[in-house]
């Protein structure tokens, strides 16, 4: 199997994006990756598009992006996992430069979630899942999913409502000094606590806005790296991948998230990487709970000690493993289909040591980082490991 | 890269089918494709679903169809390229293979269309290209792009509504043949002539059906087919692939789709074959037009040579290159996210020699076939060719 390497980034603004459409916000994160590649949308023959596209009257919007962006004649795919989308649309370009088939690809992660109300958005995400059981005679959407994980994980292990806040103040914080972020502004506990409850034990703080952005990122083959002569690599170390039930009912438990567990056991052995040498790691925090369960299903500590790696600040930049050092959902924003690839343009950043201010650059130890991408509740997960 | 093969394939019957729901409808497929293939789902690591999905509540349906087939656990990954959905997930799993990831896929193409009525089931089909601009302002539907490519082409090359109606005709002959087809009734070329006009010169049999349906095929690693002991694997030889514009005003020409002539140089040479060498075809006759089109796109013969193939039963079991000899999407359906995948069913059965009634087994010479999935209008094309 080739060896694939990211070559090139690109990141729009996130936040509501009414000025431009879905192409034009495409196009902004496009436009830097291939600069950085130092390609033109004729060096590429493989595009993979991440979107949801529910959200208004073009829900296939691949062909108008490539349009858009100059990239017609390539070959061409939308792929949708849920919110673990943009990953899969990494991974899908990344096999097929890995099997010979492409030397280069360009994956484009976008989302245009605000062109809906809330509530038809809230509303629409639950769809990935067993929607007409769950949704339709329980009324279950997914704050209303997470919630169900939060009160077992809270009933288990001990964890308090102000450990779930510590996630979004964390958040916020890094968010604070990301300008790319949708939400630039620090919050205190009192915030969080005091915010309207949306399903509890989680309030509005502990709950990802609804976000547009893209996201784009240029794939190479080794022999292509060596041709283009990047400076800086970011090797795809390894991928893991593994879906849940549809159906909340059939899960064994609710304190972790059995696809997460298994996704990054995958990607681990591949990389031949343990999570202890993990030095930052972006993980799928659409609620504070997530992040938190997160930290236990990749490893990061045992189970039920997640609350703890929060409440001694292992997980800001200076603790044991830099987690979401970007604002993460919660405060830089979930447009879904960007978001797995968002992950691999800070992640390729923070391997290549240039994020700005450097209070937000995470120290490098083995220049080794993880992506943790979560769809619908564990419907899908993607553990993503790049390595400079 | 690692050679692929096709080791088990699966198909539903075609046709309304408010008997089951789209889980159920799968599961149709899948059962027969893993039986084939002598595995359970517990030996699939990766599964891409092809689906569009816009139908009804459960738009993203991959999770809930592998939660009722077992496959829960699995990678998974649901991928849309309008109506080459079906190829297109082929394509994303067999790179899958192909590149050393995985040993075995298993693809499920699958559709449930006729959950909407007609009208609103064809302005969703339009969705796929330039919609607002071209659907909005000139109510552009799927029928009104081909009916320009057919005029265009009548114009140019002096073909007439019955050479179209040929198309039809050869199609539901074979079709009345194929116990799975929706539309199992042989049709003369007075009933298209006089059936009503869609958008002219396009008449109602001169246009597939809106059909339910599913399909599914098992990939494996050429070290898992001897592990398998597999009788006859099919061999993909070459996939190649293509866009044209979202905006027709865009395109050159309306005589034949770049995309399609594009795809298939790239999947002859990947598969170093030629026209000539193709025992059975194949195509995505979405309209009688399009099979003409396709013919030439192809290189089954030269540009404007189309209708007069048609016209001499070269494409007919017998014929020069048997095309669509299932029935074509005409007369067997076009459950758009299963079409492509049935493409592989129908070919790798006759490359199997192992079709009934013998009046519809192509003549093999070279075991070579081909498969021509195009999804919108030329907006992708994939073309796949196997070999036994």
């Amino acid at each position: 199997m080739r060896k694939v390497a990211i070559v090139g980034v690109g990141h729009s603004k996130f936040g509501e994006r009414q000025d431009v459409n879905v192409r034009e916000l495409a196009f902004e994160s496009v436009k830097t990756a291939l600069e950085e590649a130092g390609l033109t949308p004729r060096d590429i023959p493989y595009v993979s598009v991440g979107s949801i596209g529910v959200w208004y009257e073009e829900p296939l919007p691949a062909v108008a992006i490539a349009e858009y962006c100059g990239l017609t004649g390539s070959s061409l795919i939308r792929v949708e996992a849920a919110c673990a989308t943009g990953s899969a649309a990494v991974y899908s370009a990344y096999t097929a430069v890995a099997s010979g088939y492409f030397d280069t690809a360009l994956v484009i992660g976008v989302e245009k979630m605000r062109e809906v109300d809330t509530f038809t958005a809230v509303e629409l995400m639950g769809r990935a899942g067993s929607y007409l059981w769950e949704f339709e005679n329980f009324g279950l959407t997914f704050p209303g999913y997470y919630a169900l994980y939060a009160t077992a994980y809270m009933n288990r292990f001990g964890a308090s409502e102000e450990d779930l806040a510590l996630v979004a103040v964390k958040n916020h914080r890094y968010g604070a000094m990301n300008p790319l972020a949708h939400i630039q502004r620090e919050i205190t506990v009192e915030d969080v606590l005091s915010s309207y409850v949306v399903a509890w034990p989680l309030k509005l703080y502990d709950c990802c806005p609804i976000t547009d952005g893209s996201a784009a990122v240029v794939l190479a083959s080794e022999e292509k790296v060596k041709e283009l002569k990047v400076d800086t690599p970011v090797w795809i170390a390894g991928i893991g991948s593994s879906s849940g039930t549809g159906t909340l009912s059939y899960r064994s438990d609710f304190i972790g998230l059995d696809a997460a567990v298994k996704a990054s056991r995958i990607a681990y052995k591949i990389a031949g990487v343990e999570p202890r040498d993990i030095d930052v790691a972006e993980v799928h925090d659409c609620f504070t709970i997530a992040e938190l369960m997160a930290y236990e299903d990749l490893g990061f500590c045992g189970r039920g000690e997640g609350f703890k790696m929060i409440r001694e600040g292992q997980t800001e930049v200076g603790g044991k493993i830099p987690v979401n050092i970007d604002g993460g959902l919660k405060a830089k924003g979930h447009p879904i289909g960007a978001t797995g690839v968002s992950m691999m343009v800070e992640l390729t950043k923070q391997l290549r040591e240039e994020v700005k201010p450097s209070s937000r650059q995470a120290p490098m130890k083995n220049y080794v980082a993880l992506a943790h991408n979560v769809g619908g509740t564990g419907h899908y997960c993607y553990v993503t490991i790049l390595r400079r």
